[in-house]
């Protein structure tokens, strides 16, 4: 059998980028021969992480039929965040903290989903009740990808488990999760570094609701101010990306990550701008609303907007 | 909350019925307030390990949104194999071990799904990790939930995990699984005592396989004439439910226990008799053909025939 090749989504953040780096790990402990790769570049957060604990970035692919026949995915399962190619290869298993999204498969499979903050908060049970000791570096990675998925552990998505997975990662990996945490998540949002189609494009997700095709980015920042005075310039991005990608409508969450609250820049028609006002009972004004106590796509965006549309 | 439910999949067998039972404890050690129940009666095999182990059978549903809006799935996901009203309600768990079809939710949920020979298999390493203690009295069920998925074990969908759990189990409970293994499937063999309309339903699937829908039942048998003997009575019985219900193929697949052999019997038009051809690479003559050393529906017939669909 070829090598298995372990990944996360596409635009991949801390997690996606870790996740698949310790199941790579936690892999080849069980004698499976796996490397982990990603399907973009590292974020400035993840390239602030990866620098810190001296690891490399992972290979980057945009196929992999052309060099294995199986797969592994870790912090996603819906294909249009996936591979291009991922129906020709056969997925044996699924890590996942997300909704499950029409995923069919030939064969019975490996697949661990909980309903918690982080990937890698699912890898360090899987290591625990494999007992496979997790070493220092991976940990510090471990750790600051629970961090990044949970804010510092603010988001609504935190659970019990992911506390106590970070208690057990600083252990190991000996870091003061405080400030190592404001330090990593400041480094993730110097958005002056970025162009209007860089910040659109850099943690953007598609979504299949009720047939129309919609596609969430969220901007995390330290004050909202520096997303909304670009919001000209990000919406004829937004636009542009509709007209070229199909999307019915693009939605910009721009997140304040030390307040926890976030505003909704909107691009779509009357129809898909309908649904959001329905979703999150606000009316858009200036293709804007804010929503405050909201920090998590997963948690807080899509799952009412999901029901806004197919209800 | 409301009490959650916990089910198996339609036309249950014994993983079915046991392992809503056994997942039903173990959210109860965890101070989940969960009744397993199940889509149907219990099959010979499962009255037989009921009365066996002094055990009373499941509360039968037909839909669950009228007294919950939480339920837990084991031993299936596709919507077609679970209950009716399932739209109405949120999955809070899923915990199977088949192949995942087509499986949607609106948020994150809990799913552990494992390549496994058994159901209950995935149950017991979930009981040890959590370290919550198997009563013997479960051990024994879960015991024969195994035991009937894996044929005694003889099933190539046997891992080493499925013997591991056996060997537990039987410690546990104090059985000797071959003698009293044996027995069990013996009892769930009593052909004679069904109608024909019995046999092509005790224990059928639908299958959606490229638009196609496809249902197959498993007969087993101590002896293949028993069932061969009644082919033209089943097929008479299949084409009614193809008219009925209609489904473009019934397989009725015919198992011998003992030796692990299976003959097919087949009722569909050109188009779906020639995809079964080409899955197996056999001729259909008189509207049947022998697979020898096929026993599992799951790993031997239908990654073959959903392949010949959509290839």
């Amino acid at each position: 059998m070829s090598k298995v090749l372990i990944f996360g989504h596409q635009n991949p953040d801390t997690d996606a980028i870790v996740a698949a780096k310790a199941f790579a790990y936690y892999q080849n402990q069980k004698g499976i021969d796996a490397e982990a790769v990603a399907l973009g570049d590292p974020n400035m957060e993840t390239n602030y992480v990866l620098a810190h604990f001296d690891e490399p970035a992972p290979r980057v692919v945009k196929t992999v039929a052309n060099e294995t026949d199986h797969v592994m995915l870790v912090d996603h399962n819906e294909a249009q965040q996936s591979v291009a190619d991922r129906d020709q290869v056969t997925i044996d298993a699924v890590v996942d903290h997300h909704k499950i999204g029409n995923f069919e498969t030939a064969a019975p499979l490996y697949y661990r989903a909980e309903p918690v903050g982080c990937c890698s908060t699912i890898l360090v049970e899987m290591f625990n009740e494999a007992k496979i000791e997790i070493p220092a570096k991976l940990a510090g990675l471990m750790l600051s990808a629970i961090i990044s998925d949970t804010l510092l552990l603010k988001s609504p998505t935190t659970t019990d488990v992911d506390r106590e997975a970070v208690r057990e990662l600083a252990e190991i990996a000996d870091i003061d999760v405080q400030s190592y945490g404001i330090a990593m998540l400041k480094a993730g949002t110097n958005l002056a570094a970025k162009s209007d189609q860089e910040l659109i494009d850099a943690d953007a997700k598609s979504f299949d609701m009720a047939g129309k095709s919609i596609r969430i980015d969220q901007i995390n920042t330290v004050d909202l101010k520096d997303v909304l005075d670009r919001q000209a310039g990000l919406e004829k991005a937004m636009a542009a990306e509709n007209a070229d990608k199909g999307y019915d409508l693009f939605i910009a969450l721009a997140t304040n990550v030390l307040t926890s609250d976030s505003e909704l820049i909107v691009v779509g028609d009357d129809e898909t701008r309908a649904a959001v006002e329905k979703a999150f009972n606000v009316k858009l004004a200036q293709n804007r609303a804010s929503l405050p106590g909201v920090v998590s796509r997963k948690k807080q965006v899509v799952p009412p907007l999901t029901a806004a549309f197919e209800g």
